[in-house]
């Protein structure tokens, strides 16, 4: 993808000499930023912007390594075939009018990726705005040239975005209020060809891109997404779009991309290690910072405060909590450092409150920040340390390249919040990106993203904990599906499971009362009756089901009333009756974009309750599966909680692992539901299952 | 209080010549911002700033409403004196040096107070940033002169600030970024006098104020600030700080005040209608929405958008289902007025993705929003309009005084989401701010204040529910209370619910076999049987806790290994076992700040493992009840979910204003445990239960 991100020469197919025409923007933009060749065609002028202007790309005579493509829809087949005929080997079409429009562009957009098929050429796009390289400061986009007369601003942030508007406006403010320097930012369009997985793939191996901060409103390859965010060695932050019901609607009109289940998504990028954004500018905001601390600072997220105000600390704690970090405990050795530039009355703590020192000092505001920051950054216990102070003040102006010093060499992230007046802050700002310091404007935005460094998660660990093989294929479990449709029944699903080693209620089946009589004795009392009934999965509602049956009258009544109920029908499934008071729910779900998924959650009635349920793509090592069981918030009530067994997570993990491995091995089953799985002293029992294929 | 807010006349008690100095600061802010009478004090100088000094308050010759006192804290006092022999009424004390400083500036407050008991003065403060109003252009207060150059902006938001730098600072960071207009900042300091209720007091009759932001760390009457809140006729706005473990520890070291238990403070809050804040610039983003749209807006929350971005819509979409709003479906004729502006290929829909309209329309972009726009507003099934908006073109810049107008018209609310260049979007907030348009460079806040508008509770309603009165005291609760101590065990604590109408458990207790025997028969079997020993609470995890006693024989057992265990020192309770899967817990417990606050959350295992309580101030009304059962999110497992038996709400408040009234009634009382509650189709029952004495 080189010809994409370092041509010699670039064609630009629509140029034009009207400013109101993006044909005319994204000549200018190459004029004042490419150091390459540029060729404009454009057959109905001889020149534009002052270069020789072609009739079409064959025409071209140099060696053209990419062209972008800004003519109407209809043009843009035969514009792409003269690019492909000229041995051009890929090109950034930017015009919209395709598969977003409805029927016809979709129809073109299909006849665009046959041409791609017969001649090889790479498509970016349609309906994008391209290409911004800001360290190269190449602009390959329609983008007005005014928006970014100030200037690109380079760094080590690229940024993957599928939304025109988005890419180019949202870069504009992110250039104009020198939010952060960027590396590329790629606007994908359509993605009928480069989507997000090529630029990975290609930011992954190029060293000025340092984070990947990516707005998708559809992953076409949940697979391959998940796996490349997996192995990449890059912090990877991802704005999903269209993650509500409505919302998901919504993005099927915008890009005519189908927006995948929200928990599902959800589930695969934690697995990935992928961190979630909510908003555009916040998706920036955690890019900011992971680009100056890409990988997980030492310790274990004790923070410390050093503020101008106290009421800024104390927000800051509660910020602190929220976020799950702590307030680091200072050394005995920092405390006397501190309280030299204290009055005597005040007492050092964390947070420290700035204030009182300054004054004390008579106006050595800006020494007494540098000594309190030199203490807290040489405590062994202080893993990070956010700074509140006041934009406006010259007493207290930071030294923000000294800060980016120290910050680098102790390896302990120093975040900055500032409030006071906008120029002083902008001023401040500035000067803090350009050295490397996260400067924030709301105090939240701050912890949260100080959070966001300190939780990462090691990501070089990721690839050498390869996913268990699904393997073995079982005769039964082929049999039953081969032999059923729709839902199977409880008992031939449980025997699937149990082929997979899960853990499964002891049960018989019988068709008269002697059996019923004798499985009973063969099990043991209390037992479970259920009436089953071919493709019915609604026992519970019909009366089927009938707990601490407890002698062998019980067994006959029972037998007598369900047989009468299912109206001779059916079967009696006899089962020991587990007791447990935690239940647990779990299952696999067959993904049109994911593939087979791994599902977990609380049982019982708190289930839909509380919605706590946390999905895994298939398949599952050991460890992802313990990971998947952590994502639990409520931990404590696996752990033996108030009386209660406590959980065996391995057992637990096998089980999830086994689910993901029998979806990935029978692709003849949609969908596997376990519940309750009963956690039992001896392991976690499955008591009720049903399996749906199709 | 209007000697503070509308003096005729103002003397500053330690004005000084020395730019450096706060004392100089105040008087110059003043010469510059007050228009009646300004009296220098200092026995120093003559003359200060060009106006005649006076040696002490007392000197001054003309009748003075209000003093400023910026003297070392030791001075104070005799300053205060001085201020109370001329005959001044309250005095705003900036100086620090008080209760924040430990055990010697406590004994200066102290003495502060005995001043004002024996004279009658007012204090404001110490500690504190006095007072600046932006519609009147006063500043009270030793912010630098220099950093309101830009001029105060006046407005309808008013803000009560217990921290100094904050509420000078952050004035500030407002004014200079013109995010809203303000009508008056208190700082309040240590607020030994004067203090948020004070405060809100006055702002509730003053017509400038339309909301109330405040900045608080501790709440020191609680029941009057909650009372205050839940009559006041203007939105409310609370970021209560140290509101975490550690946090609180912050508060205490910071103004000498208790910080309140998280919980109950959030639940006394919202019981108020108050709306909790996370962070100073959001608490003022919400506050100046509110200042704006004051009252709950007609409708149920049906949002339109409209939008320049495709990918704006989808977030904004994510973000109306994640603050409980809903798009609006629109009408027939709203379609077809709205499809006039779009090419035919590209269907209207919610959100209106605006772009393909003013590229359809030949650049009448701004004809194009008004247009989109008139038909939203006309639309019945629309209740407020969010437009997504690119700063920088000068194709879409909006007429901000026609959209303030036609919101105003239609009751609906008009919010903008603006991102592109920095400087056009300063001059499109300044625009909108100053119109009267909510305006936000970050999507999320812009829709979660748009949802804090929406969402808003009828606050005229709020006065009308005068909570119930606790009467009636029964002697058997007064007997068992004043011949116990410490933990009543559960079949005295019982005996108090009961006797306030609670419906609890059918028991009885026992002294011999045969008293077990009898009482079983009259109970009826299946039993629960339980030693109890007198003041322990812990019958559990000693095995003193027998479930399922189903016959006379298993009465027997249990009873001899119950008096085994409690080594024939205890007493055992037989109790009818009470069935259900719904567990609920209840209680009281009373705050130091708030005195009675009544409990309700999830009982069993799911309790703590959720952390699902909700805690509210008593006494309670059976609507305050409800509405406390309401706060509960998974309302749907008390609707009969799963065939469990639904919930009897009005039953349950009931109990719930019991063990409030309970709580008022009898002060020997410091906290009641009712846990489980158990849900059963007769109404909630409680089955075990603890009241602590103390």
């Amino acid at each position: 993808m080189d010809f994409f991100f370092s041509p010699k020469s670039v064609a630009v197919i629509g140029a034009s000499p009207n400013p109101l025409k993006g044909g005319n923007s994204i000549l200018r933009n190459l004029i004042s930023t490419f150091k390459g060749k540029i060729y404009p065609v454009n057959p109905k002028y001889k020149t534009v912007e002052g270069l020789e202007s072609y009739p079409s790309a064959r025409e071209i005579p140099g060696k053209v390594d990419t062209a972008i493509i800004f003519v109407p829809a209809k043009e843009v087949l035969s514009s792409v075939r003269d690019c492909a005929a000229k041995g051009i080997l890929g090109v950034i079409i930017e015009s919209a009018g395709f598969a977003e429009t409805g029927q016809s562009g979709a129809k073109l957009q299909e006849q665009l990726l046959e041409i791609k098929r017969e001649t090889g050429i790479r498509l970016w796009g349609p309906n994008c705005m391209g290409l911004v390289d800001g360290v190269k400061g190449h602009v390959f986009s329609f983008m007005v040239p005014e928006a970014i007369k100030g200037g690109l601003l380079g760094g080590h942030v690229s940024l993957i975005v599928q939304s025109g508007m988005l890419s180019g406006g949202f870069l504009m403010d992110i250039i104009s209020n020198r939010i952060t320097g960027i590396n590329k930012v790629c606007s994908v369009g359509n993605k009928i060809d480069v989507d997000e997985c090529d630029l990975m793939e290609y930011m992954e191996k190029e060293e000025q891109t340092r984070v990947i901060g990516m707005y998708l409103e559809s992953i076409v390859d949940g697979r391959r997404f998940i796996e490349l965010c997996r192995r990449s060695s890059k912090p990877i932050v991802v704005l999903k779009g269209g993650k509500s019901a409505s919302g998901a609607q919504a993005a099927i009109s915008h890009t005519a991309a189908l927006a995948g289940n929200n928990r599902i998504i959800e589930g695969a990028l934690n697995q990935a290690g992928v961190i979630e954004a909510r908003d555009f500018k916040q998706m920036v905001d955690i890019c900011r910072c992971l680009a100056i601390y890409p990988r997980k600072p030492a310790g274990s997220g004790r923070v410390s405060i050093l503020t101008a105000s106290g009421g800024a600390g104390i927000v800051a704690t509660d910020f602190i909590e929220e976020f799950q970090l702590s307030l680091a405990d200072f050394s005995d050795s920092t405390r006397i450092k501190l309280q030299k530039l204290f009055p005597e009355w005040m007492p050092v703590n964390n947070p420290v409150d700035i204030w009182p020192a300054i004054e004390h000092s008579m106006g050595g505001g800006l020494d007494v920040y540098r000594e309190a920051l030199d203490s807290l950054i040489a405590d062994s216990g202080v893993d990070a340390i956010l700074i509140c102070g006041f934009a406006g003040n010259a007493k207290v102006l930071f030294d923000m390249a000294a800060i980016a010093e120290k910050s680098k060499k102790s390896g302990k992230p120093v975040f900055i919040w500032l409030f006071g007046l906008r120029d002083a802050f902008f001023e401040a700002q500035k000067e803090a990106i350009s050295h490397g310091v996260p400067i924030f404007q709301e105090l939240e935005r701050a912890m949260e993203c100080l959070a966001k460094v300190l939780h990462q998660k090691e990501k070089l660990c990721a690839s050498s904990e390869a996913p268990a093989e699904a393997k073995e294929i079982y005769e039964i479990s082929t049999d039953i599906i081969q032999n059923n449709h729709g839902h199977l029944d409880e008992y031939d699903s449980k025997k699937i499971l149990r082929a997979h080693g899960i853990d499964c209620v002891k049960e018989r089946i019988a068709a008269t009362l002697d059996d019923c009589l004798r499985f009973a004795d063969e099990i043991g009392y209390p037992l479970v009756m259920k009436g089953i009934i071919t493709g019915d999965i609604h026992k519970t509602e019909k009366g089927l089901v009938y707990l601490g049956i407890s002698d062998g009258n019980a067994v006959k009544k029972t037998y007598e009333e369900l047989t009468a109920k299912m109206e001779h029908a059916g079967k009696v499934l006899l089962q020991k009756q587990v007791t447990g008071k935690i239940e647990l729910i779990a299952g696999m779900l067959r993904d049109p974009h994911f593939g087979p998924c791994v599902m977990f959650g609380l049982g019982g009635i708190m289930a839909e309750a509380f919605n706590q349920s946390f999905f895994a793509l298939a398949p599952l090592s050991p460890e992802d599966a313990l990971k998947l069981i952590e994502r639990f918030p409520a931990q404590k009530i696996f752990d033996g909680f108030r009386g209660n067994p406590s959980l065996d997570r391995k057992k637990f993990a096998e089980i999830l692992v086994a689910l993901g491995n029998i979806g990935l091995l029978y692709p003849g089953i949609k969908e596997i539901d376990v519940n309750p799985l009963i956690v039992t002293p001896q392991g976690p029992v499955a008591v009720d299952a049903a399996i749906i294929l199709g």
